[in-house]
């Protein structure tokens, strides 16, 4: 057993997916959960995910020994605040968020040297939230990325890590900023593409016609994470803001390239232009059936 | 049965899985391959797609009472040339392509009146492109628009619906304009965007991290068509440049307008442009789920 008492904060599709596979695979003793929705506590603790649940933090923190953060990146500071003062020495702090830099700087402002924090961000989900949608196999195979700093506390980092991988995860180190420029490009800006093509397929008008009764698989495909959680991918947003703007510039020359080609009537170009995406898409294909 | 004499010129996805699905279905009798590349007519030979193949459009012309051009939509004009002075009147000519006004119209011009022609698109297809790729299964419960114009046989209009029908589709009438207005914004468009993703990470550059190793299935599900043929989509781009441009600068005004948000730090803008881009996209879940 790798904790004694786990207090999951936020039993969403991460938080009960840990809740589910930690329990399942004998990593955690007791796990207490912490949210705002009675509703959905009482789902979590139905499914199993949870021993018991309590909206008091003084109780919840009472013996713990690892508070995982699994709520919105912007509330995960708030979140943490209110469970400082309870909290027993040396237990650890970590979070699931998606942007790493901002949440990383927050807690090490916030907590005290006896409760090391571990920044951590499993990549995993689906478009599905809620302790409902969680699944013991969620984390099987997929990446976890850890953001020590030169603050980090390294017995903390271990025992991190031995949960994540507990659950089935590889998992790898990587700095907050790296991390928030990779994140940004692989993951963040295609929600935001995905957002955006329906928000111009709201605006767009043909005839009488309901466009979305023409979509095929790939427009379903490509705009499946658009129907994400408001709440996450807003902080989420937020959050990133600097390398998200720099990802979206990146991705909007990229279009404005092929359509000055389109407008153009270049042939050539748009051929090669297609040409050295299939490749790359080719490549992403081959790395995804090698792991 | 519906047709005697079936030639595919084209027996690729498209093509090879219309010939295979009709020929199980006993729709057509003798189906007749024809195209620029022996390998693969040798391996829709194999797969009993075809009954045998020919280069000749003599020989292949001969008895047919349907020719289905399924190549790249720039071709279908110069690959019903070499046909034409060699079909039997009344033989039946028709299109899979997606894109119907440059192509109708070059067909309508190139015909003479006892040579009917009717466009139509079956909406189906995978990345993948070929013979080998052909599933009989491919068109069922799809579907197909017919592009009938003034100028169309309704004789031939109904042979060639009845055909699609046969090997599972459903069928639907849309005049040229429309049709490459819809398809421009729900299968262009995604194309275009899955091949400037792609693009934008080759010009990327984040420390020495190959980003495509971090990539989750957020970015795998939105750029899987982007492993698209080269030569069908360069095609589609370029007979459907206006419509297309248009979908074009109409997504990028919903992506302008996120970036907006998200350099402001505008949390109510955002919330309410994710939120609305959601019911959206769950609006299409349900319509997919009821189909």
């Amino acid at each position: 057993m790798l904790f004694n008492r786990l207090v999951i904060a936020g039993v969403g599709l991460i938080g009960g997916s840990l809740g589910l596979a930690a329990r399942e695979r004998g990593l955690v003793g007791e796990v207490i959960g912490f949210g705002r929705t009675e509703a959905n506590l009482r789902v979590a603790l139905e499914r199993g995910i949870i021993d018991s649940y309590t909206f008091d933090p003084v109780k919840a923190a009472r013996g713990a020994d690892l508070l995982l953060l699994a709520v919105p990146v912007e509330a995960t500071g708030a979140t943490a605040e209110k469970f400082v003062p309870f909290l027993p020495p040396g237990c650890i702090l970590t979070d699931a968020g998606s942007t790493k830099e901002q949440v990383v700087t927050i807690m090490e402002r916030l907590l005290p040297p006896i409760l090391p924090f571990v920044g951590a961000h499993p990549i995993a989900g689906t478009e599905h939230a809620g302790a409902a949608a969680a699944v013991t196999t969620l984390f099987e195979k997929r990446l976890c990325i850890l953001t020590p700093t030169p603050r980090t506390n390294p017995a903390a980092l271990a025992r991190v890590r031995a949960l994540w991988e507990g659950v089935g995860m590889r998992v790898e180190e990587m700095d907050i900023v790296t991390h928030d420029q990779v994140l940004a490009r692989v993951s963040h800006l295609p929600h935001m593409i995905a957002f955006s093509v329906m928000n111009a397929m709201l605006e767009a008008r043909v005839a009488d016609v309901d466009l979305l009764a023409y979509a095929g698989s790939a427009f379903a495909d490509l705009t499946r994470v658009a129907a994400s959680p408001v709440e996450m991918w807003r902080d989420i947003c937020l959050s990133n803001r600097d390398a998200l703007l720099t990802a979206l510039s990146e991705f909007e020359n990229a279009v404005a390239q092929m359509k000055t080609y389109v407008a153009n009537g270049d042939t050539k170009a748009l051929e090669a232009a297609i040409n050295g995406a299939r490749r790359e898409r080719q490549r992403l294909t081959k790395m995804r059936e090698q792991a």
